[in-house]
């Protein structure tokens, strides 16, 4: 490379999305980039000419193993959403002359499904204008929603904490005992995608029974038939425990967390905001049925928790950073980087470049022939999908006990 | 030893409670017990003559290594409060029974304050009608309050995934930005003891600058103070992350989750069931300042991820089962194993035995000059205190990339 390079992190946290961040800034020095900066908070932050020169932050090959195990974006996040060329062109002309000030030549942005409309616009923009800058899209995701690619990088670590939280929860739904019996809801991100909560049937192996039902945001949820499930499954065990999605929803279209609370949250997407699935269904049970119930919302720290990474997914990531690197340097423009697999069993993986107007606004769900014929659980094809994905550890840095991360000033 | 020992557990799930009942297994075969029976569901389940033998269940040292990394009570727990002799003497009668045909030299019961007051009635009963098993008590709560040691094992474990999660926590919470701030409250267990919530500031350090406030159920909570901070910390920065204990209360007596709705259930024990005080919160903040606002309980999560168990914990809570062993065939009777502290740094801690009736039923709260004088944050003495319990990891037995536990059939 001649000129400069500059990533941005967009979206939503994962506990995987700084070991990209590593991989775009090692391979950009290795391929000669002279400056390797880094947008603060994505795109807002860039037309705000806030960045950083990446080399003051990572100075050493320590720094850059402490960034592969430091979550959430190193370099702050956004959720902005470009406008459409034609709608304001300014903001267009405005980000362009800062690209060109910096002399940047590659342009990586690390995101999911509205990060690669980032792309995709400015890749147009800069075809259309004849700007020479290219613009490559990493995929990042603990949703494991974007088209094209067999998984994404940050869903493999979501899912490894998934599955053992479960498992935990499981083994200490078990200790006390309750007159009427213990119903855990156990609540999991994922508005539109099952996968994440899908990954709850991990917990299930030869000293874990796993949970009893994984129900998935892609199938309508039937209350009535949920409630019929647990008393049955009442009579039989002390101890029910339930993996539910955040966006579960009745065929009527209304979210299972709707029904005990207004919701009138939109976010700039204009997603709705969810919270609350599990405490319905929890107080909905025990009103029900009079037994104990329990509501557990694993919360942010399902895509946070690098203390509990998997290894397949950090180098992933890492590899992917770099590729995207490689793919601007190459000539590529408008593409994101995408994964794929070669096999499962022993898991082979490469990667390869994808055109960013296929992978845009897109959502892969999970298949229904995924999922069982009662909508109560996934499939043994899921659970080989995303076994490969969890495979392996990335040790924390520990310092006097606790995980050390790569420091930033604010 | 030349009789059998029975071993139950009783209260709350650990990380680190079957670490004391591997302790207890080694130690009672390396002294000579024959048999070593354990109570399945506590002194609930003894009285229904439900046990088991553990040798058919720990067959060799694997078996004892997953045993410690198994979070939860492997034999089932229970709540049971033992009536006064004078008001119901055939459970006692009953129990001796099932004693004396077992041949048990020595009973131990691994748990927290209600646990020892169990020990405390046994003992006095054995003492009166001459019977010869002898009564000890081992310590165990993620509470840690019980008197007359300097901690109590399951603490250092909590403490140690408190400490890890609230820093990816306030990682997570600096990466996206809200125009008005985020404000994230983190509700940690501990209904009248701090000790939980204060091991927050454990997330501080050079890279991190921990949580803003931290706000323990032994002072008085005051809403209006309290929102006053927020308004002066989110007028400084973006995000402002907030600990606080479920228990905490008004001056008036109320606890803060109830405030919100109505709390009617009251457990075995009589204490009331505690949830929602950072949804509460969470709620107001929201409302009065129009800010994006988090709620996040650590959950039952707290108390069982022993895939990020401290090993001094571990190894203490090993350390003590033994010891009760020890203490039951060297002639004691109606004690509890008591952990003390030798020193800080180095860290040095030895084992001694107290007169259960000193620590049954009491309750060790923090120190009120552990707390600063606002009453918005732990002293560095607290921190001091509980960094030595934190250190050093117990490395899970990973089986296809989740943690392996000690399969206990149903």
């Amino acid at each position: 490379m001649k000129g400069n390079v500059i990533v941005g992190q967009s979206g939503g946290p994962t506990a995987a999305i700084n070991s990209s961040l590593a991989g775009v800034y090692r391979t950009a020095k290795d391929r000669g980039a002279k400056k390797v900066y880094g947008m603060l908070h994505g795109i807002q932050g860039l037309l705000e000419e806030k960045y950083i020169d990446l080399s003051e932050h990572i100075t050493n090959e320590l720094d850059a193993e402490l960034l592969k195990r430091t979550p959430a974006a190193y370099l702050g996040s956004c959720r902005y959403k470009l406008p459409e060329i034609h709608e304001d062109r300014e903001v267009y002309e405005k980000i362009f002359a800062i690209l060109e000030k910096l002399e940047i030549e590659a342009f990586i942005y690390i995101g999911g499904n509205d990060s690669m409309d980032t792309i995709k616009k400015l890749s147009d923009y800069a075809i259309v204008t004849g700007f020479k800058t290219r613009f490559i899209g990493c995929p990042k995701t603990i949703d494991n929603d974007l088209a094209l690619t067999d998984h994404t990088p940050g869903y493999g670590s979501a899912a490894k904490y998934i599955g053992t939280s479960i498992k935990e929860i499981i083994r200490d739904s078990f200790c006390l005992e309750y007159s009427k019996g213990l119903v855990t809801i156990v609540e999991i991100m994922g508005r539109n995608a099952g996968w994440l909560t899908g990954a709850a049937a991990l917990a299930k192996g030869e000293d874990c029974a796993g949970p009893d039902m994984i129900y998935l945001p892609e199938l309508t949820f039937d209350l009535d038939n949920f409630m019929e499930r647990i008393k049955d499954l009442l009579a039989k065990k002390t101890s029910v425990v339930v993996a539910v999605s955040e966006g579960i929803h009745l065929a009527d279209g209304r979210y299972v967390c709707e029904l005990g609370t207004s919701v009138d949250f939109v976010d700039a997407f204009g997603h709705k905001q969810l919270t609350g699935t599990a405490a319905y269904l929890a107080n909905y049970v025990a009103h029900e049925i009079g037994c104990k119930t329990r509501a557990i919302e694993l919360s942010t720290l399902q895509r946070s928790a690098s203390h509990c990474a998997s290894r397949v997914d950090i180098l992933e990531a890492y590899q992917v950073g770099g590729a995207a690197v490689k793919a601007a340097d190459e000539g590529d423009n408008g593409k994101m980087v995408v994964l794929k697999r070669l096999s499962d069993d022993p898991y082979q993986c490469s990667t390869e470049v994808k055109d960013v107007h296929k992978i845009a606004n897109d959502e892969k769900l999970v298949p229904r022939e995924w999922v069982n014929e009662e909508g109560t659980y996934v499939t043994d094809e899921f659970v080989t999908y995303v076994k490969p994905l969890i495979q392996g550890d990335v040790s924390p840095v520990m310092v006097d006990g606790i995980p050390r991360h790569l420091y930033k000033p604010h």
